[in-house]
């Protein structure tokens, strides 16, 4: 792969990722001046992943919102493959989920695909993605969902009722479309093939259970959109509304690639991390640096390859002025990486510490949020 | 397809079979002398579809019987894809289970695959599937199974049972191997190629229900094979006993074709057809009878590709002497195919009296047979 190449699917993000390229290769419509003008209109305000484009992309936002302003509520929907410990990575788009629950008065369909982890990972049993399903939604929980409009499901115990919808999504796909977005291999197996169909499902849920068509916003990141593709190819076919989509970028690894990895400890910072693991972490992330404190104070530092810099953009310093300051100071050279790191790390224990306390409550609450097709 | 070929897939029945040539193709083994005799001395007799080779063909019924000897009682697994009403082709295979029932105290277990249906038939709805496996329980119920021993289930409606078990199957097969079995085209849809990991999963749902390896013997017809090569393939893997199979022929079309079909209502006779609908169909069956009385007398009829006489071999004839007598006069040509229809509608008509009968009383008798992962 040379070095401007990237590869983007739901299961593996390779390379530096160009995602004005990504918004041509995949066909979607980035997020425009029009759009946050919508949103400080309907909600009082822009918010902060959407003024700094961690989400960039969209397909039908404007729909949505139209929708919305009509009367329509939509409802949202998002999940998680759960094959490990929740990152700060998996998060992200929570947060921006939670965001528009909250200016919206939206409904949430939470899909954990445990059938999908272990299908896919040789290493992963059923115990094993059921198991940090129960743990990843502590994570969720701990966020402040709201448990009337929030509802969490693993699709091996909601599979009664989301197979009949799979089912229908399936019979309208082609293994040959299939292949074509997903670019499987002769050694993929067959449930992998079948797999699009589970993830699909729940896009037309809350129609299905409103007994009328609902309009549906899927929040994800944009390695995401190859199912959605077949979603809104199927919905069409069903006569359902086509669900509508924004899409984050990735976020970046503490090691200076282009996603975190749950199976790189040291790319993440888990969310059970302890503040020692953190900071740890965080002293031996990669910067943009450069390699002496002369270079550093002639040339100035490079944010944009910063994981130090992203970690405070994307998520931890809230302020823009504060933000665009620690990237004016950095290109200047009158930053070290050390203050930066050191900053960021008093935030992020602060926040681990908030976020534990949280996620051990959470404890309590599993039940207000599972839906399952019958009791256990 | 030249004349003497023939094509046998699961979704696929065509030409005029060569049943020993299937046995060379699929890798199965003959049913022999030893087999009738292991019989014999354990039930005390053979049942008349063994004596006459309607059930031809097996893997590992040997072994069945071995462990049966050794105290392992087995448990049967069979099934119906549920794609419209029952006709007598579908009772055969369920009168030999019950009978396998009968003589060695196993438990039942039948799945209607109305996923498998829904997906395969294009013009079928899940509504129309669910439909017709209730439709399809009550011929199954009619029969006679012990209600003790016999759970039916519909795909849809136990797959919270079924799904985590088809995805441990799944996860084993490649894309490329069940290519390689079925035979599938770039337009089968992904629920197609997905849906052998459902039919596999009932083979192990007694052992998975028991705690520990419990031997299924699978009663079929032989297009049912290939799904099965699968799912023998899958248990060593998993470390589960293999199913043992035993195979029937194709119940012949009232036609003259080689295998009945639902969707020709000429070619077969239903379990709800009235008297005169059944006369009717037997009246203008495809006989082995010559054009004129003079030939008839003169060459004798040909029984071997006479519907008529098929299905007094295979069902309606019990009495090994009066079928071989049957078979004699025909080839003498001192039976007229008017005679043999008259006495084959007499038995017809008098069969489907009391199944209707029967099939009413089921009715009320249907929550005594169907398991489901929760009520309704």
């Amino acid at each position: 792969m040379p070095s401007d190449e990237f590869i983007v699917t739901p299961w593996e993000v390779k390379g530096h990722v160009d995602y004005n390229k990504l918004i041509a290769l995949f066909g979607t419509q980035p997020i425009d001046e029009a759009i946050l003008a919508r949103f400080k209109k309907l909600t009082g305000s822009i918010p902060m992943m959407l003024r700094r484009q961690v989400f960039f992309s969209h397909r039908d936002l404007n729909w949505i919102l139209d929708q919305y302003e009509a009367g329509e509520k939509f409802a949202l929907y998002t999940g998680r493959g759960p094959s490990g410990q929740t990152h700060l990575g998996h998060l992200m788009p929570w947060m921006f989920t939670k965001y528009l629950q909250d200016a919206f008065g939206a409904e949430l369909y939470f899909q954990m695909t445990d059938d999908e982890k272990f299908l896919q990972k040789d290493e992963l049993s059923a115990y094993a993605t059921r198991g940090f399903s129960y743990d990843n939604c502590l994570d969720l929980i701990a966020l402040g969902f709201d448990p009337k409009k929030t509802r969490i499901f693993l699709d091996t115990e909601y599979v009664r009722t989301l197979y009949p919808i799979a089912l229908e999504v399936a019979k309208r796909v082609t293994f040959s479309a299939a292949r074509a977005v997903f670019g499987f291999e002769t050694s993929t197996n067959i449930g992998m093939v079948f797999f699009t169909s589970m993830q699909s499902a729940p896009a037309f849920l809350p129609t299905i259970l409103a007994g009328h068509n609902v309009p549906v916003l899927i929040p994800c990141a944009i390695d995401q959109d190859p199912h959605f593709r077949i979603t809104r190819d199927v919905a069409q076919k069903m006569g359902y509304y086509k669900p509508a989509l924004v899409f984050s970028r990735f976020f970046p690894s503490l090691l200076g690639l282009d996603k975190m990895s749950a199976s790189l400890p040291e790319t993440s910072i888990f969310t059970t991390d302890t503040p020692e693991e953190a900071k740890k972490k965080i002293a031996n992330a990669f910067t943009g640096g450069r390699t002496t404190v002369k270079e550093q104070q002639e040339l100035g530092g490079v944010p944009d390859i910063c994981a130090v810099y992203q970690y405070s953009f994307y998520l931890f310093e809230k302020d823009d002025r504060r933000a665009l300051e620690l990237r004016q100071e950095c290109l200047q050279g009158v930053r070290a990486c050390g203050e930066c790191k050191k900053e960021l790390a008093a935030k992020v224990v602060q926040f681990l510490k908030s976020h534990q306390i949280a996620r051990e409550r959470a404890r309590d609450h599993i039940e207000d949020f599972i839906i399952r097709d019958c009791s256990d």
